[in-house]
């Protein structure tokens, strides 16, 4: 394998051809008409035009990729995350093609792609699962028993219900029959289907994912965990390896039942195995991810393993080269994902121009990203600019780190997730390391942002005042500017 | 200390910048006529004027620092690298004004800044020094004697001497009278005395040093190596740690040794004791640089320790919060300086502005940089444009990242040392590990860069052809640029 296709653009496009090139492998975009001008389409060796802007005309569709590999004659594809990473189908197709998909093989896609199946696997390995019903229950007085068994507080939810439809908290035995009726009637309602599951509510979750990889002679093994509980929308914001919450004690075991989820299905390449953890410390089989992860950089940065790198090793069938006792942490790195989305106005996305945009250096500071100063964020993707990554010695330092990275990262001209990043940063629930997936409901309020910099503000222009009052220095002059960058802000020039 | 002044500029103020930030720690810069916009006025909290370009009428004058320091109440003074980091008369004029130096003590710099009197600091503890008279001598018969003690091949040097006059390597003791009668009668021509020293000549010496960090309480740590022998013009160029060539228990013993130096001083601070290894893997104490190096950063990367925030803790009188046996080696760390001079032309400075300016990024790239698209490297300074670190599991991993690294450093308007840094990681003399100080007169030829990326080139020129003369594809474009950068290589797009 000498030459690789990545299906994918934006930041893991880039990253991937990194490792490629450092590998020595030839690397081809593919690049939708919005994407023209896009880094990725100009750091590869080739790169092919794939169609329009929207993915189920460009980056979708899987005949497209497929020829593309054939015009360039890559051997590989590589297809990032999002996309088409964890289609079965393509994976299938791939293979048909004579061309090797740097990924699972189709079947751990198809198993672990579908909840059902994939808690089927994980109970051949007596994978720990959130209490609850194994089959969807229609009658109260056998569910009100079951209830009593999980323990409260439970949760009701309709078997074909989604989106919260149908879903209901009992914190009490005596408040679960009325609870249970209205559960079944607002899913009979929503779905013409009264039948429920039951399980145990976690009032207090963590979300903690284990990094697995496999190759094809049967080695699995694991770097550890992510903890990802910084959430908004459902979705992962903040995430740093280790997690301040586990014991070495619980590591070791959570690690030993991702593995062993990996090899129920006999899994090939990178993946990830995902638990809730309640707050006694036990954890819960979630689901298992087969691709590479967006946050998969914390975990390069504790253990020094290049994940792309393994992966495509791995792809041209070589076995892993270290094993689980090789493996150890080193320090903490922590990531926060730049979206283009206003903090302010309930994360929603903020599209436009980067009008200026400037990033971090230096020691413990890693960048991914994927445009540069000009650029403009498209509308037809996902919103994330970059993903800011800092490393210490220990979680404080990576803390620290952070904050000075998101004060000297300066983006114009689009509303960005900096600000709430440095409000995580420093809020006392997450240096301390006592906080769940509710943090954001719990502690974040919009206008916490409006006077994050106003101290500072306040003391430079009490200083100028009483400084150019006292007239102790002709040359003083003062500048405050609108910015709270590292690069501009409220400060004095003596000149 | 909640305030600190650094009284330096370029990449090393801005270092240090970020690490005080990182602690909480207000920053000052100053800066001369010609640093107006430099990025390390930018970052600074505040800043303050000290005056013309030319450093001994601005960074040099040790009363305009002092001054700074008073106008803007900054307590501590951190002097990087250059400049005042060695003078002890700033060092003892910083304390006479009441403030703290962030270094050594002034008469540690004393001893350490006079060959003689460190040579005689580090005999109080056995120091290996290379073989040879410790007084100049005159009397040919008595040279000859110790001479044969000392062991061929010898250096027979003049006491006054300098720059090389007076200098003579003697093969074999049968010359040794002819050389020596040559040597003490060029000496007397050249400085009127005809004293000599003679000493064992290192046939392929090594520049190891060892990083060293001591606090007020009496504790004293090594940081492990840094391999310094690539240098053009007897100055270092590219650095690595750790060596490729100690074996553990060399390490070990130069590690006490540089220690013990530290010791014969009551050193505090972060310091370096340079080594000369020799082909037998024996070592001989060179010298002690009493202030942070160029170089520290990639001892920083191995041993995930902040070199800054200790000398910062030190200097607040605080102990170093680990031991000996804490500190281990964690993959490897490699550095190229990347100076605005050219390598085609005997590494003169090539000063001029920054036309492009892309620096790279990604897992386990560093680039401490004070300059930024569009600035000029001012002649009046160090022609460093930045240190371009790479840090990898082994050796081969940050060799490899290294090649990625400058591919996707972009710098036009000016020529650098980039080429000649890609040249190196390519040469099997460097990447087999059996390289010496000799390197660059031994392998290098300034036209060997002209073809460094002929190869690839030359594929994509045929690839080109072949593709538009059999037009399978109406759509190639082959764009063919000028520059070898990985952001716009001979490459195809097919669009």
């Amino acid at each position: 394998m000498d030459k690789i296709l990545i299906a994918n653009r934006g930041e893991i496009a880039l990253r991937v051809m990194r490792s490629a090139k450092e590998m020595g492998i030839k690397t081809v975009a593919v690049f939708s008409e919005a994407d023209r001008n896009a880094l990725h389409v100009r750091y590869a060796d080739e790169a092919v035009f794939i169609g329009p802007a929207a993915s189920n005309q460009s980056y979708l569709v899987i005949d497209k990729i497929i020829d593309a590999c054939k015009l360039t004659g890559a051997q590989g594809i590589h297809p990032g995350y999002g996309f088409l990473s964890e289609n079965a189908e393509f994976a299938r197709r791939v293979k048909d093609a004579g061309l090797i998909l740097i990924g699972p093989s189709p079947e751990a896609m198809e198993i672990m792609g579908n909840k059902l199946s994939a808690k089927a696997a994980a109970l051949k390995y007596n994978i720990p699962m959130v209490p609850g019903t194994e089959e969807a229950i229609t009658d109260v007085a056998d569910a009100k028993r079951r209830a009593i068994e999980v323990g409260f507080p439970i949760l009701i939810k309709a078997a074909a219900g989604g989106g919260g439809k149908g879903m209901r908290i009992v914190e009490k035995s005596e408040d679960f029959v009325e609870q249970m009726d209205l559960a079944v009637s607002e899913a009979v309602s929503a779905f013409g289907d009264g039948a429920v599951f039951i399980e145990r509510y976690v009032t207090s979750p963590r979300h903690i994912e284990i990094q697995i990889l496999g190759d094809t002679h049967g080695n699995i093994v694991h770097l550890f965990e992510r903890e990802c509980s910084v959430q908004r929308r459902h979705q992962k914001v903040i995430e740093e390896a280790p997690s301040s919450v586990l014991t070495e004690e619980i590591r070791t075991k959570m690690g030993k039942c991702a593995v062993d989820v990996a090899r129920s299905v006999n899994y090939t390449g990178a993946g990830t195995v995902e638990f809730i953890l309640d707050e006694n410390l036990d954890f819960f089989f979630l689901e298992m991810n087969t691709r590479l992860q967006v946050e998969h950089p914390v975990s390069e940065l504790i253990t020094g393993i290049d994940l792309v790198k393994e992966q495509i090793k791995i792809a041209r069938g070589e076995a892993i080269s270290f094993k689980q006792e090789d493996l150890k942490i080193n320090g903490h790195a922590m990531e926060l994902r730049v979206y283009a989305e206003d903090p302010k106005n309930n994360f929603l996305p903020d599209i436009g121009t980067l009008q200026t945009y400037i990033t971090p250096k230096g020691n413990g500071v890693r960048v991914d990203d994927g445009f540069e100063q000009g650029m403009e964020i498209p509308i037809y993707y996902d919103p994330m600019i970059a993903k800011l990554i800092t490393y210490g010695k220990d979680r404080e330092e990576a803390i620290e780190r952070m904050v000075r990275a998101i004060d000297e990262y300066e983006i114009t001209g689009i509303e960005t997730t900096l600000p709430f990043g440095k409000f995580v940063m420093q809020h006392q629930a997450f240096t301390s390391g006592n906080f769940d997936t509710h943090f954001v409901g719990k502690y974040f309020e919009p206008q916490m942002l409006d006077h994050q910099n106003e101290d500072e503000a306040m003391i430079a222009a009490i200083l100028a005042t009483k400084l150019l009052s006292e007239k102790e220095n002709k040359n003083v002059i003062n500048k405050v500017a609108q910015t709270s960058s590292a690069w501009q802000k409220n400060r004095k020039i003596y000149s």
